[in-house]
């Protein structure tokens, strides 16, 4: 999967690109059929709601979850972030996010690299992230909202709002957000599951809260160029990943045959990773 | 303003009829220039959100400002709801509901008619929702979201929710919407301001927050068959009006022309409206 020139073009202007349906239905069921099982798991990578017991988002997968592992290694998700920043890239941060019916909470206003920046010192936006929907996104089930082009404007001044949702978010003013969206609009791509989304690390997001009997679960996978990893280990390991090797990929089979990878975690966290170091 | 056959049978099957644009821009800047005023005023009829000072819901501003009470007795919206009913009705209740931009919070799954029957003691589902869109209503802003065609199940079980948001709210419970929804879908109308919902007292609906830029104002009236007037006064009456006297209907015209309507509430609620009276 190579990305056009206008697809470029397109990505530089507005700071995502959507892939409706880039993975099929049988792939994608692969992935869904170990989501309870994840979710079930009393393990610190696990982070509730703060309504109770129901997971907002899971993370690390990849290190304990043999599909999940597959994943991390997809061509069609990592070839063309390698291509767009002419390097290899290692995995930042894993997460899936459960945004579950009736429970699935909002995400405030922010972007993810002012926290990657700030908390885990990496030198520049060097890092993509990539959503991919394990459930059809509609109107109904908060879907990811972008104000396009904001990426542009490089990091913004944002509070940390360890209030609002069970996560501690960096979380961008109100009247800065007004500026974007009058400037940029709003968008919030909606699909089938399977469909895919590259959006710039700068890209300031939000998502509503999900009222619908609909789960909206999807991967959020940020891959950092490797001469941009991070400098300061401030974070959990399995927050933020602290082995910038390069990922190699799988065949675009992968996720439908058997392959040989490790699941280092699978018997639990490592003590390190749970941790400081820095 | 007749409601056709055609309509008359859709409302019967989903329980709600959409009027884009009903009313003029011009028109709705007389309501929308008063609204500033209204949320400042420090009086019982202004419901706050938690998270602080911005109003959620305004109660009774017709009892209170001239250009609401000529809105209160606006043919376009009243003719419809006698001819449906075949009999005069009167206001049961009147809210500007704010679902401001950043701070607008949920509406939880609700009927409007389980309150009515169990707090008031309103014999019959005979009271019509209005909606009323003062400002424009996007997928962005907390759309209601109506389940097509649950007003015909009548009453369901609810709970009293006293914690999601500033208003307590009688809420039905995740599995009767899974199911309700399986049944009839979801939908969400949409359109400029001055568009106009007629919905089902019955009908199941909601809201999402509203974390856009974007005020999302509505009015919502409830309109009551005279005959079918509340028999308790358990709540305050600028939530739950007592007077049945029928609505008499000022001209087309009324909101941009001067007539003479009374707002006795001016000067302040009386304090027999404030309180318990059964």
């Amino acid at each position: 999967m190579k990305l056009t020139p206008k697809q470029l073009e397109q990505f530089d202007k507005d700071g995502y690109l959507f892939f409706p349906s880039l993975f099929t239905q049988q792939e994608i069921k692969v992935l869904t059929d170990e989501v309870p099982s994840l979710y079930a798991q009393r393990r610190p990578e696990n982070v509730r709601e703060k309504t109770g017991d129901v997971v907002r988002t899971n993370f690390a997968a990849h290190m304990y979850s043999y599909p999940f592992a597959k994943l991390a290694r997809h061509p069609r998700m990592v070839e063309p972030i390698k291509a767009l920043f002419g390097e290899d890239v290692y995995m930042h941060q894993f997460k899936i996010n459960g945004k579950q019916a009736f429970d699935g909470d909002v995400w405030q206003w922010h972007q993810d690299y002012g926290t990657w920046m700030n908390d885990d010192q990496m030198p520049e936006a060097r890092a993509m992230n990539v959503a991919i929907f394990l459930d059809e996104v509609n109107e109904f089930n908060g879907p990811l909202m972008f104000i396009p082009g904001s990426h542009q404007l490089g990091v913004m001044d944002a509070a940390h709002d360890v209030t609002t949702t069970s996560y501690p978010l960096w979380t961008i003013e109100p009247e800065t957000i007004r500026k974007l969206v009058a400037r940029g609009g709003l968008v919030a791509p909606k699909g089938p599951r399977g469909s895919m989304i590259l959006f710039h690390s700068c890209l300031v997001h939000a998502s509503t809260s999900n009222l619908s009997p609909w789960n909206r679960i999807s991967v959020y996978l940020s891959l950092c160029a490797v001469s941009n990893h991070i400098r300061r280990f401030k974070r959990p390991e399995y927050i933020a990943h602290r082995d910038f090797a390069a990922i190699e990929c799988l065949p675009d089979d992968c996720l439908l045959k058997a392959y040989d990878v490790a699941v280092p975690w699978k018997g639990g966290t490592p003590a390190s990773a749970l941790v400081s170091a820095g």
